[in-house]
């Protein structure tokens, strides 16, 4: 039986009182950024908003509330995420309908939204099975039968170029190889141009120092929250830059994520059994209890000619190493985290040909277009196209939505 | 002939009135970051000094001297940081001995100094010949014969580690193959922790905004200086970590800097001759005029049971890949660049075995024992081993020294 709010919704909104994500956004009014919650099609501002958070903890933190990021609330802790949880259920139930006080709401469609943390680092998994199955079928690669079951990898991405949901993408230009016969590089507008269905999760609270690890068993008090993440990426250019150090220009152009950060209270519910491991991991990784998320996530393509068009549809819970196993990792040899840090999942693929999380999978690297329509189909990205990305819980007469994750890819001109 | 200040100093001082480097420092008496210049064995606190900078373009901008980071000063850009050069040398000049105020100056003995910006991002190259050359040989690598002469190769680091010098550094753990023909890992401490000789480069000025490149006749305008760079590596994590998405833990644990930071003004007369490049490189990274820096590279160990030994000695000109050239390639897809951000040079090493600048390649992959002393000898790195880079132009009767980046190994206890 769902919660009772004084805001009005649909069962199919995205963001019910159950889900109370967090962002930063302004207004035209007012253009300094501040943090908000999401309620309906509506945002509370906590800026303005007095006499929420009035916990024990909460009291006197009230300035967290008042700034231009989360980080400073990130860094409190699960104990005052969830005091802060409890605080907004109340102050936004049906039976505190008094505070319908308009000025404190704000609609999201008047409202602009930024990127809701500082972001210290970015690190990119690559933790998906299927996701690490195709990409060695495709390149030969023999990782599943060396470290990929035994390592969380993952490569540090870019933070400047970390961008808010429906900032533009311009085609990038970079060093590509037209013919593989003949490994001479030219100057070209990347033409292999794709999207990778990620998510990406938020670190907060009390995190280790340099030098220190930490406890698997602690972990998820670290975890703030969950964003959609679209890790765009120039196929032509990473493939001719990659070795022996990985991928660099071919991802930091941009790094699209979804303004409204889930909290992991509201995901609480839709724990879900983690994936088989075999072999068990090294002790320091092991966990039983659940930590994957029955989270449906679907990639959408408009292009210049069509409306949207659903291109893949697969699920958070199809990742093989856990955010905890990911967080876990990162610290093992010392390298210290600071909140607002993000962990991208890596590409998040199912088993089946239309749960791949990218073009690259589900063209298998461009040898089998799409067919959107009877004019047109598509291997890679072309300019003028729209990839919007979804994510949702279903919960009993509700569901916890994530907004969208879109961006447009501008030609380079 | 060496300029004249009316500080005392010797010839073989790192720091003359030639110099005049940037960092950012504290002292028990003032716990508050602040930004100073180093003068012989002093500081000028430019916190605490009036009237410095008085010329045309800096007499507005007093604030960027009063900041706790530098980022504000690397922000302006090349005509201001000349400007301040000249009002800096002007001012301590000995025709200028009424500023010896001593209220205004702080011995480096006095005060800790701390890692002078705030760095958004920390990428790190692989520009070294001879070290890509080197490690072709250990590793069978074809790089050389495939990307790396086209590519300034290069991954994204970690900024939260980044520390400064004189900071200890604790043996990581990770997972390790210790029998490469049984490749099940253990949770262990790296046995084969190495440190990496390189450079660091600060840039600033009026950077490309995201989606935008840079011209490479241009980008000289937004290097602001050197520091020295210590890429301390965990070989045996990197080993079984590293494919296909790089070097991740084994190099995140820390990265030492030198605290001050030399300018390219005051490197400006070390100027030398770039290493001829084959094949010519695609028009956007090629530049005839000088860009390579004749700098005196060494690195000293120093064990419990010695004093310090020079491992090695090699030089920043022998970049195949010019900082002008890194930083435009770091452009090229449109990835955004923020003052204060971080390029370090990749190790770099020379023609010579004496010249080479890890322990991997000095010792062939561990093969071949460095031998300290008739007691001891080095493979890796051993705990309470202390590694101290220095580097150094020499001029006509003074020298351009960039101080010490110096780092202890901890035992991971």
């Amino acid at each position: 039986m769902p919660m009772q709010s004084f805001i009005n919704y649909t069962p199919d909104c995205d963001f019910p009182i159950e889900n109370l994500p967090y962002g930063v956004f302004s207004t035209s009014d007012d253009e300094t950024p501040r943090i908000g919650v999401a309620i309906g099609d509506l945002i509370l501002d906590l800026k303005k908003t007095p006499n929420v958070f009035m916990g024990p903890l909460l009291e006197k933190k009230q300035n967290v509330f008042k700034q231009t990021t989360l980080n400073d609330f990130m860094a409190l802790g699960k104990p005052y995420w969830k005091e802060a949880r409890t605080s907004l259920q109340s102050y936004l139930s049906a039976e505190n309908h008094k505070n319908k006080d308009q000025s404190t709401f704000v609609k999201q469609s008047d409202a602009r939204m930024h990127v809701p943390a500082t972001i210290g680092d970015y690190s990119d998994f690559f933790s998906s099975y299927y996701h690490a199955y195709n990409c060695s079928l495709m390149f030969n690669m023999a990782i599943l039968r060396s470290n990929w079951r035994w390592v969380p990898i993952a490569y540090h991405g870019r933070s400047s170029s970390i961008c808010i949901s429906g900032t533009p993408v311009k085609r990038p230009i970079g060093q590509i190889i037209e013919d593989q016969s003949n490994p001479v590089p030219i100057l070209s507008e990347s033409k292999r141009l794709d999207f990778e269905l990620e998510v990406g999760v938020f670190v907060g609270g009390p995190l280790n120092q340099l030098g220190e690890t930490s406890d698997i068993g602690s972990v998820d008090d670290n975890i703030f929250g969950i964003v959609l993440l679209n890790d765009w990426s120039a196929r032509d250019i990473q493939l001719w830059e990659m070795v022996p150090l990985g991928p660099f220009l071919s991802k930091n152009f941009a790094t699209t994520i979804s303004p409204w950060i889930v909290t992991m209270e509201a995901l609480e519910p839709f724990k879900t059994e983690n994936m088989k491991q075999d072999p068990t991991p090294l002790p320091y990784l092991l966990h039983s209890e659940p930590y994957n998320f029955d989270i449906t996530l679907e990639a959408h393509l408009k292009t210049e000619k069509s409306t949207y068009k659903k291109l893949c549809q697969s699920n958070y819970k199809y990742l093989y190493w856990t955010a905890k196993q990911q967080l876990c990792h990162h610290m093992i040899t010392g390298c210290n985290m600071r909140p607002g840090d993000l962990m991208g999942s890596g590409t998040i693929s199912g088993p089946t040909d239309d749960s791949c999380g990218c073009l690259m999978e589900l063209t298998f690297n461009g040898k089998n277009p799409i067919i959107l329509d009877d004019s047109q189909t598509r291997t890679f990205l072309e300019d003028g196209d729209e990839v919007t990305f979804t994510g949702c819980c279903n919960g009993d007469g509700y569901r916890i939505g994530f907004g969208s994750c879109t961006g447009k890819i501008l030609p380079h001109k």
